[in-house]
C-alpha cells in the first residue's frame, strides 16, 4: 500500500498511520534543543585543530574574563571531579577533555559555559592553547609500522597501535578447502569510513538540582538506561538520583548509543554553575567528532567448484578504530558480529581474522546501521560472490540460487557458530527476481550493450543477525541484554506500555501499541507507549541493532499476555465460573460453550479496580511487568535487485530501479516496515555512490559539512519496488524479526554489483565505494581511485 | 527524642531526619502555584454573594471586552462540553458553575481566563449577574421543616432537603438495655462546622495539548488516580491521555480529596484557549467554598449500672451536609464510619441513627482528619462517659478503666460489626495516667479549688478505624480500595519505590524508604519514593483516613519482600547453590551454615542486570509490583490527659499540659510519628477552643479569613508530653496501624473534658465547642452560648 491511503486503526496488527506523526508533522515534537529551562546556560566545546599534538599549555584567563562567561572547564577541572576519563562501550577509555595530547582533529579540549550560545562560541576563541604538533597516523595500513608513533601512550604499557586480533571459524579446515578447490577468487576491498549523519545532531541539557542532588539530563541517546548506569558507575553519582530523558530523537543509526564528551561537559557545567546547561553540537561538530562507522580494509577469498558450488570463505580485515575504541566492537557473541560473514550460503568451511588498530581519527567502531559490522560482512561476501560469478562467467543470480541455504536446513548453525532461526531464502530470491522481471532486464541489458550503453543489474542477498541479547552471550560493559516492559491497564480500559527501548523515529508509539492491541483487543489508539525516560520506564539497554521489535516487542507481547491471564482471573470472579472454563477471543473472555456470557477487557479492567472480591492471593488491578531475555538472535533476510544506468563518459550513475524483497518475519505494521526499508535503501545508495569521510595526510577531516559529505535525496533514489516473504521467527512470541537496518545492510552490495556489472564491458571486476563519478570514470579507465585518503 | 538530635540514617526503621526537608526548609519545594508554563494564562472564579438565589441572567460582555481577557466561561459553556455537572464522592452531583440557582455563598458562577491573575480578578467585577434572592436554609434543624425551601430542586423528584437516613447497631436490643438500666445519662451536643484550613489553598494548572490530546493537570489533590479516573468517567476524556500531577502539597487533612469546580474550570479554560491555565484560590475562597467538616447535631444517651458499668449507647444525629453531599459519607462499611461510636468500651448493645440534610452552606461531609466521622463519634462517646461520671460522681479515669475493652477480647467484634484488630487499652490508659501523674494532678486541683482557682483535668480514650479498604467493603464511586506499589532496584543497588498514595507533608519519602530499607537492607538514602503523578505511579485511591502506612506501607513491605525473593534466585545462580539453602540477613543472602559465602543486595542487583545466566523461566532485573488489598482496617488507639487552667472571670482557657500515649502499632520512624501527633494535638486544641465556621441568618459566611477563623499557634499549645505503647496490627505485614489523624480524633474530647471539669464548681456538666472565652464565661454563668449560628 502507499502512504496516501488512510487506513482505519486496526485492533492489532495491520496498517495504521503513525500515532506520533500528529506532533511531528505539525512541528510539535520535543527535541533536546527544544528543552528550555529557567536560568539555563549554554555550553560550547573547544576542539583540537590538530589530528595529533602535545598540549603544552591552556590559558583560559581571557575567556573567563568574558562578561557573559560563567565557567571554563578543562581536563583539570574534570580531574578534580574524577571525571577526566570516561569509558567507551568497548572497554576502552576516552579523555573527556584532552590534557596531555590531542589524538584526532576535533577532539574536545575545553568547554565554555556562558549566558547564551553566541557568547559561549565567542569565548572559545579567547582560549589560548599551545600545541606542539606530532606526526599523525591516518592510514590504518601504516598504524602497525615500526616507526608509527604510539597514539595511545595514555594507556599503560602500550607500545604500538594494535587494539585486538580476533578470529572466527576453523582456519585449518578452511585452508584445506581452499587447497583443494577448483576455483579461488580473491579481492581486496574497502568499506570506507562513513558517518550515520542523523537529522538531529547530538546534545544534552543537564540540570543538577543542588538541593535534592538529582541530576536530570535530556539527551540524544538511543540507550537512556545504559547512560544512567554508566554515569552512576563511572562518575560515582547515585543511580536513583540520575534521570536520563531521551525526548524525541531525530534519527540515531548508532550515532546516539555512546556517551560523548559534550554530554559529560554539560553535566559538569551544571554541577559547577548550579544552573541547567545546554550543549548542542552543530552539524560540523557532529560530522567531525561523533562516532564513525566502517573503515574496514578487507581481503576476501572465495573457493568454489568450476560449476559454481561455493565451498569456503577466507577473510582478513584491518579495522581502523580511530583514536579511541568506540561502541561495542568486538562483542562476546561468538566473536563479534562480523562473524556472520558466511552470509546466506551453505559452505564447507570459513575463516576470518580481524585486526583492530588505533589511528589519529575520530573514534570509530560505531554500530551504524547495521548491527556491529554485519553491513561490512554482507558487503564483502556479496561482492565476492559477484567476483566469483565474473571469474566463472556465471549469472550472479543463478550462482546465488545454487548456493543459498535451503529451507530444510533451518534452524541452521553456521560455520562460525551462529544459529539462524528460520528462513526460506530461495523463495525470497525468486520473488525479487520475479518482481524485477530479471530475464527481461538481462535482455534489455544485452540490447543496450550492443548500442554501447552501460546498464548494470546488481543482485544481493543478505542475512542479518539482530535482536541482541541473549543476556548470557552479550553485554555492554557487563550489563546484560534483557529488556523490561510494564503494562498498566487503567480502570476504563485504556492502557500505558512502558518500555526500556527508545525510538529515534521508528514509530514505536504505534507499533508497540499494536502489539499490545493484538494481544488484548484494546485499540492501539487507547494505548500510550512511554519510553526514553529512565524515571518512567523499566531497565533495558536501548534501541540499536534492530533490537526493538525482537526484544522489546517480545517483552510487550509477553507482558500483554500476562495481563490477559490476570484478566482471566478477574473475569472468572465476575462471571462466577472457573477460570479454566473461560476462552479468549480478541478483547474478551467468555464462558466456553456460551459465547454470550463474557466480559470485555474494558469491563474486566473496571472490575479489577472496583470492589469486586477476588480469590485469596489474587491481586487486583490489571498491571504486569516482564523482563524479556531473548533465547537467540533473530535473522531477517532479503533479496535485492538494483538496476543502474551508467554514463561511462562522465561516470554518472543513475539508480533506475530497486527491487527489495524483505523477510522480517511477522509484520506488525506493514506501512512502517516499508518506511523503514525505504530509508535503509536510500542509505545504501548514499554509501554506495557518494559517501566517504576522507582525510588528508595531516589528518584534516574533509567532510565537515553536507557540501562535502553527501546524503542521497529523492533525486538520487528511484521509486522503490518492495516485496515480502514472511518466515516467522520460531522463538519470538509473535514471530517478528526486526527490520530497522535490513535495507542498509543489503543495498550497498546490490548497487555496487550493479555498477560493476554495468562496467563489465570495460573489464571491471571490482571498484571500491563510493562510486562517485570520478571513481566510476577512473574504474572504466582501468585506474581505480583510492577513495578514503585525499593524498595527492 | 527531640528534633534537635541528628540521628544517623538507619538501615531500616528508626529515627532519621526527613529526606524531604532539605528542599522544604530551603524553600525549594514545588507547590502548584510554583508551576509556571510558557504562555500560561490565569483564571479566577466569580462566586455567589448569596446563600440562595435564582440566577436571572449573566452578562459577560463587558468582561469579554477586557483587553487581557481570553475567555469567560459560564455554565452554558460547560453544558456545551457536557461538563456542567460533576459527581461528588458521595454519589451526589454538583454544578461546576451555577446556572439555574446558587445554593451557597461562595458558589462558583463564572470563570475568567486572562493573561495575568490581576486582570482575571478585575474582569470578575465586569460580569453582571442578576440574582433573585431566595430564603436560605442555614440551621440544619430547620432543613426538614414543612415550609423549608427545597434546595436541591435540580435533582429529579426531590421535594425536601432530606439526603439519607442510616443506622447502625441493634435498636431493639439497645432499647431493652436502656429500659432496664439503673442509670441513663443523656446529652445534646454539637460538633461545630470546622474547616481543615491547610497551609496551601487549592489550585490547579491545566495544560491540554491540542496535538497529542494529552491533558496534564498539576493539582492539589490527595488522590491523583481517583481524580484521573473520575475525569475519564465523567468528562469522557480518554484516561491514558490524562496525567494528574500532585506536586508538593502544603497540607490536606481531607480538604484535597474531592474535585472542586475550580479544577474543572482550569481544565476547560485550557481546552477553550489552547493554553495552560492556572487557577489558585486565595485564603478566603478556600475557607468559604471548599469542603467543610463536622456540623453534627448529636443527641447521645449512655446506660450504665450505678457502680459505673457501661451497658449501652443510643445516639441520634442530624448531619448538615451543605448544598451538595460531599466526600464519601456515608460509606458502605458497615454503615459509615460513625458506626465506631461504640468507642473503646465493652457494651451490651448500641444503636445510632444519622439523618443527613441539605442546607444552604458550602458542601460538607468532608473527611477532615479524621476518618469519615470517627472524630465526631469519639468526641460524642468520650463526652458521654464524662457526663456519666459527672452524674455518678465517679472519677472519669476510673470509669474508663472499668469499662475499656480487655486485651483478651481482641480481635474484638464491636456491637456495630467492626473487627478491632488488636489492642491493650488498659495499659495505654495507665501509661498516660502515670505520665501525667494523675493522682498528683487531682490533688493539685483540689488545692486550687480550695483557693477558688479553676483547674481542669480531662481524660479521653479513643479507638480509630483507619486504612481503608478492604476493597470488598469500601469504594469511592465504585473504585476499590486496593493500592499499588512498584519497586525497581537499579543495577548499582539504588532503588525507586512508586506508590499510589500521595503525601501532603507526612514524610512519605522518608517513611516508605525506611520500610523498603528494613526489608532489603538498602539505606533509605539510596531509595527514592515517587508519588503524586499518575504517569509515574500505579493505581490507588490516595492518602486520607490515615491509610498511607496501613495500605501503601503494607504494599511497600510486600513489594520489597517480592524483590528479596527475586534476589534469592539471582543469588543462588551467583553462588551456585539451591535457593533453598540460602538464608537472609539484613541486606544479604548467604549460604546456610557458611555466613561468609553470601552476596549483598547491591551485588545481586548488579548481577541481575548483567549477563549472568538465570534458571529457565526466571526473569532478570530486580523489579516487582504489588497491589495490596488490606484484609481489614487497622485500629490505632490512645489515651490522652489534658490539664487546663481556666480564668472564670474572662473565660480564658490555658492548656497547661497535654499527655498523649498513642499506640499505632509498629513505629517506622518514631520522630515522624511524634511530629504527626504534635500536629494533631494542636489541631484538637484549635477545634476545642477556637474554631467554628459560623453563619448569619442570611447564610453569610463569617469565617472568611484567619482573623475570624482561628488557628492555634505555639502560643496556645503546651509542650506536648508523649508516650507510647506498641500493639502491632496482626494482619499488617509490618504491624503498623497509621498515626496521621489519631491526635485530631482524641484530643478535642480531652480538652473539652478538661474545661468542663474545670467548670465543675459552677455546676457545668457540658458545654459545646468551641470553648472560646465567651462560651466558657457564659457556661460558667449557666447560660450556654449557641456557637454555630451568629443569630441574634
Amino acid at each position: 500500500m502507499t502512504a496516501v491511503e488512510q487506513p482505519e486503526t486496526p485492533l492489532g496488527h495491520g496498517n495504521m498511520r503513525r500515532k506520533e506523526d500528529a506532533r511531528f508533522i505539525r512541528g510539535r515534537g520535543t527535541y533536546v534543543d527544544d528543552v528550555t529551562l529557567p536560568g539555563m546556560l549554554h555550553g560550547a566545546v573547544l576542539r583540537s585543530p590538530y589530528a595529533h599534538a602535545r598540549i603544552v599549555s591552556i590559558d583560559t584567563s581571557a575567556a573567563q574574563a568574558h562578561p557573559k562567561v560563567r565557567a571554563v572547564i578543562t581536563g583539570e577541572t574534570l580531574a578534580g571531579l574524577n571525571l577526566a576519563w570516561m569509558p567507551t562501550l568497548s572497554h576502552d577509555v576516552q579523555a573527556v577533555l584532552a590534557t596531555d595530547k590531542v589524538r584526532f582533529q576535533g577532539q574536545e579540549v575545553a568547554f565554555v559555559v556562558a549566558e547564551d550560545r553566541y557568547s559561549a562560541r565567542d569565548a572559545l576563541e579567547l582560549i589560548d592553547v599551545d600545541y606542539e604538533a606530532l606526526p599523525p597516523v591516518i592510514d590504518a595500513r601504516q598504524a602497525l609500522a615500526e616507526d608509527a608513533p604510539v597514539i595511545r601512550d595514555d594507556l599503560e604499557g602500550r607500545t604500538d597501535n594494535h587494539i585486538f586480533d580476533w578470529e572466527s571459524g576453523d582456519a585449518a579446515a578452511t585452508d584445506d578447502v581452499f587447497a583443494s578447490a577448483e576455483v579461488v577468487a580473491a579481492q581486496d576491498m574497502l568499506y570506507p569510513r562513513v558517518h550515520p549523519a542523523p537529522l538531529e545532531t547530538c546534545g544534552a541539557v543537564a540540570d543538577m538540582d543542588a538541593v535534592t542532588g538529582k541530576l536530570t539530563v535530556w539527551t540524544t541517546t538511543q540507550a537512556p538506561h545504559a547512560h544512567r548506569t554508566i554515569y552512576a558507575l563511572v562518575a560515582g553519582l547515585p543511580e536513583h538520583k540520575i534521570r536520563i530523558i531521551s525526548p524525541d530523537i531525530g534519527g540515531g543509526f548508532g550515532n546516539k548509543v555512546g556517551i560523548y564528551p559534550g554530554y559529560v561537559c554539560a553535566v559538569v557545567g551544571s554541577i559547577v554553575t548550579g544552573k541547567p546547561v545546554k550543549w548542542v553540537e552543530d552539524r560540523s561538530e557532529n560530522l567531525m567528532s561523533t562516532s564513525f562507522a566502517r573503515d574496514y580494509h578487507m581481503h576476501g577469498e572465495i573457493a568454489a567448484t568450476k560449476d559454481g558450488r561455493i565451498l569456503g570463505l577466507r577473510v582478513n580485515v584491518l579495522a581502523d578504530h580511530g583514536a579511541f575504541n568506540g561502541t561495542a566492537q568486538p562483542t562476546k557473541f561468538p566473536a563479534g558480529f562480523f562473524g556472520v560473514f558466511t552470509g546466506s550460503y551453505d559452505l564447507e568451511a570459513a575463516h576470518c581474522s580481524v585486526t583492530g588498530v588505533y589511528t589519529n581519527k575520530a573514534p570509530g567502531g560505531v554500530a551504524y546501521a547495521c548491527s556491529f559490522r554485519i553491513t561490512e560482512a554482507v558487503y564483502l561476501v556479496e561482492r565476492l560472490v559477484d567476483v566469483l560469478a565474473f571469474d566463472l562467467g556465471m549469472d550472479p543470480a543463478e550462482l546465488r540460487m545454487k548456493n543459498l541455504l535451503r529451507p530444510e536446513q533451518f534452524p541452521y548453525r553456521s560455520k562460525t557458530g551462529w544459529e539462524y532461526d528460520s528462513g526460506d531464502y530461495p523463495t525470497a530470491l525468486r520473488a525479487a527476481l520475479d518482481l524485477a522481471d530479471y530475464p527481461a532486464l538481462r535482455a534489455e541489458q544485452a540490447l543496450k550493450r550492443e548500442r554501447g550503453e552501460q546498464m548494470g543489474i546488481g543482485v544481493a542477498f543478505f542475512t542479518e543477525a539482530v535482536g541482541a541479547g541473549p543476556r548470557k552471550h552479550m553485554d555492554i560493559l557487563g550489563l546484560g541484554m534483557a529488556d523490561g516492559a510494564e503494562l498498566r491497564v487503567h480502570p476504563t480500559g485504556k492502557a500505558v506500555l512502558r518500555l526500556s527501548c527508545q525510538t529515534q523515529g521508528q514509530g514505536h508509539e504505534t507499533t508497540f501499541a499494536q502489539i499490545v492491541g493484538e494481544e488484548l483487543g484494546i485499540s492501539p489508539d487507547d494505548i500510550d507507549v512511554v519510553h526514553g525516560d529512565t524515571d518512567q520506564t523499566p531497565f533495558g539497554l536501548g534501541t540499536y541493532g534492530s533490537r526493538s521489535t525482537p526484544v522489546s516487542g517480545a517483552a510487550a507481547a509477553v507482558v500483554a499476555r500476562k495481563v490477559r491471564e490476570r484478566a482471566r482471573i478477574v473475569a472468572s470472579a465476575m462471571l462466577e465460573v472457573s477460570a479454566d472454563d473461560l476462552e479468549w477471543e480478541k478483547g474478551r473472555w467468555f464462558v466456553r460453550g456460551d459465547v454470550e456470557a463474557g466480559r470485555t477487557i474494558q469491563e474486566i479492567a473496571l472490575a479489577a479496580h472496583s470492589d469486586l472480591e477476588l480469590p485469596e492471593g489474587v491481586e487486583g488491578h490489571l498491571d504486569a511487568t516482564c523482563v524479556y531475555n531473548p533465547p537467540n538472535l533473530t535473522y531477517p533476510f532479503g533479496a535485492y535487485v538494483c538496476v543502474v544506468d551508467v554514463d561511462a563518459d562522465t561516470g554518472q550513475v543513475t539508480v533506475r530501479r530497486f527491487v527489495a524483497v524483505d523477510d522480517c518475519g511477522v509484520r506488525i505494521n506493514p506501512m512502517i516496515v516499508e518506511g523503514q526499508v525505504h530509508g535503509g535503501l536510500a542509505d545504501g545508495v548514499g554509501m554506495a555512490l557518494m559517501q566517504v569521510m576522507a582525510f588528508d595526510e595531516d589528518g584534516n577531516h574533509l567532510g565537515g559539512s553536507f557540501m562535502d559529505y553527501l546524503l542521497p535525496t529523492s533525486m538520487e533514489c528511484p521509486s522503490w519496488e518492495l516485496g515480502e516473504t514472511v518466515t516467522p521467527s520460531p522463538h519470538h512470541p509473535i514471530g517478528a524479526k526486526g527490520i530497522g537496518e535490513s535495507a542498509t545492510v543489503g543495498s550497498p552490495a546490490a548497487v555496487v554489483n550493479a555498477v560493476v556489472d554495468a562496467l563489465r564491458p570495460f573489464g571491471v571486476r571490482h571498484a571500491d565505494m563510493p562510486l562517485t563519478p570520478a571513481a566510476v570514470w577512473s574504474a572504466a579507465q582501468g585506474t581505480p581511485l583510492r577513495t578514503d585518503l585525499a593524498i595527492t
